[in-house]
């Protein structure tokens, strides 16, 4: 009896110019096109084993070794339902193919990344699942296609279809058939692209980005604006940043964009805060460091960015990441050596410095645990459809014991 | 011989429609209007002493003991020059007048709060300042009139001419003869709201208001807007508001506009940041006890609002301040007890609790120092010109020691 099963990896990606408010709640349709950079599944990554059978009883799914409730109406039904349509439309084309559109699914994925570890995993979870469905289903690959599939799973996650520079454009119609994502530059056009992320301990419970996005929509007489007039001037500029691998406008876009969702978060009634004193440290560091930069005769050498909490990534060429990593060391000491997957320090430690002619009155140093964790990654590629060895699920269609 | 000086104290103001941009920054002119509660002299003061004696070298300031330069059109400059100028009107309309303008002064200054309380002492210093020169000058009291002045030693400092509710008209000319204060309402139309200043230790140095104001007009992208479609309608609100003593609409402009002005410091490049984790988590058990206010069928009951630093200022109807004082110092005790101006205690100390149905979840316990210092006081009236008793300067003419 043959078994109808695929694997598939998706990555994380983390927006330069931030998605923040929807104009259609159900569809998950933004109020503006947003930008990210695909960071590499070498590193993070969500991995989803889908299989269809007729002797399930019905859809089910597991994330992290815990079975989630597929509610009617919700998210994750509504993406299974989507990819379960596009395989019934082959199947009605071609009729040598298998009719596996109408069985249950048992789908099971695994994030590589703790959740402790503060990084949004809804992006690469549902577009992991969105991959693996797709392979299951042998469904041809146009990536913007299932965009807008994972797009109803989560918004950000139909960034993570595609590697390298990713842009959203937010379209314009009702129905979001024009709400997706497409690929502004692939990792190969600008490899040189890396990231540190800095995760950063915090004590209280951020406010969910799904319920303070609409609250500022609703309430912030700044989002409007930012929407109409500054977003859009922002994406053509990136993308031609990005085009032209202009790390100096890249950078100062990523940063101006980081601080005015921020604003616009802060700008909420009541307002809504992610950032705590460890990222304004971090914040503060970024600027000294690039000040010094440009005081040298040169240009912006590393970018803050910071989701819906307190971490920090810090987008930087490659050449600069070592100087970073001394840099937030310094000020922010660790408990663990730092994993170095570049072979930046050849087998040696990090000190903790920063560069000549640098203030260090610009931050205070913290304790240790401030800054939980370092992670070095980079620019990466798309979804990968992965080999039967690396399948999630046992021969009885159940998770397999970890 | 005749002694020609004059004492005045002036009070501090603090907005709740935030000042923050100049269209020109030589004569202090703003980019919005603003509208600030002035606080109470009882409790917060510059006290200023002038004299003019043809004996004096030349013109001298002592501020807090210590002596100030007095840089040629510099700031201090133009405002003893500009009184002497309305003092040289006079004395060429009536000859009976002793022609004191030409004199040089000797000026005394002091602030009965510490300068570590972190309160903008610029404000009420420079309103005492034109004060006690209008009051030695016996100009004729017009308040407005005097503020021009002010305003030119300290934008802020224009709405400490008047006692109350007070806006700053930002005016259109360029050579800002309508940009001065004039009083929405005298302290007695609503002598019910008071304030709780919660000092917060900070370590670490702000932007000065001054320059981080023109670099958020020079660089955010959210500014303009704020400008000119979202300030003019607030001010007309708030001053609605203020004349029908609505304090659940004062209460909810007020911190919209907090966040507002924090929200445009952080949309400028270098971001600016001045509330830190114990200013947000004020924030937090204001929202809080505000909802549970709503929750129970009634209105807002405390308004909060930070100035460039990470001092809390709550406003609130009298009769909320005991709850409000017992919930501050719930979370952040105190290592002094309470002054309590008003005897809201009876004499017992402060326990530290929250009212019924508060959830405490929303911000976690401060050490003891977190906030330095809680002081309370109301809205108060304007400058007041002060008996010879309260003299600053010795009959030498030098500042008294004390």
């Amino acid at each position: 009896m043959t078994v109808y099963q695929a694997t598939a990896s998706a990555p994380v990606n983390i927006a330069c110019i931030k998605y923040w408010g929807k104009r259609d709640t159900k569809l998950i349709l933004p109020t503006n096109s947003s930008l990210s950079v695909t960071l590499d599944q070498d590193h993070l990554r969500s991995t989803t084993t889908s299989r269809a059978d007729p002797s399930f009883q019905k859809d089910r799914l597991w994330l992290n070794g815990e079975e989630e409730e597929i509610k009617d109406g919700g998210r994750l039904a509504t993406c299974i339902k989507e990819m379960k349509a596009l395989r019934r439309e082959l199947e009605d084309k071609d009729s040598s193919l298998p009719k596996i559109s109408g069985y249950p699914v048992h789908i099971c994925s695994r994030n590589n990344f703790p959740t402790a570890a503060g990084l949004a995993s809804s992006a690469s979870g549902f577009a992991a699942l969105v991959a693996s469905l797709a392979a299951l289903y042998q469904l041809p690959t146009d990536a913007s296609r299932l965009s807008l599939i994972a797009r109803q799973g989560s918004g950000s996650a139909c960034r993570s279809l595609f590697g390298g520079f990713v842009a959203w454009q937010m379209g314009e119609k009702p129905d979001g058939s024009d709400s997706y994502a497409v690929q502004v530059a692939p990792r190969e056009h600008w490899p040189d692209i890396h990231a540190l992320i800095c995760v950063v301990s915090d004590d209280k419970k951020g406010t969910s980005s799904t319920s303070g996005m609409q609250r500022t929509v609703e309430t912030s007489t700044l989002l409007q604006h930012r929407i109409k007039h500054v977003v859009p001037e922002r994406m053509r500029a990136i993308s031609e940043a990005i085009l032209a691998r202009d790390f100096d406008t890249f950078a100062r876009i990523t940063m101006q964009d980081s601080n005015q969702f921020h604003a616009v978060a802060l700008d909420t009634d009541p307002p809504i805060f992610y950032m705590n004193d460890v990222s304004r440290a971090i914040i503060a560091l970024i600027v000294e460091y690039n000040r010094v930069a440009v005081a040298n005769g040169g240009k912006l050498k590393a970018a803050y960015t910071y989701d819906a909490g307190p971490n920090a990534v810090i987008y930087a060429p490659k050449e600069n990441i070592k100087e970073i990593v001394e840099l937030i060391v310094k000020y922010f000491p660790q408990a663990d050596s730092f994993k170095d997957p570049f072979g930046l320090f050849s087998g040696k430690g990090v000190t903790g410095k920063v560069v000549d002619g640098f203030n260090e009155a610009v931050a205070k140093p913290f304790g240790v645990g401030a800054v939980k964790n370092l992670i070095h990654t980079r620019v990466g590629d798309g979804p990968r459809t992965l080999g039967a060895e690396e399948t999630l699920l046992g021969e009885n269609g159940l998770p397999k014991q970890t």
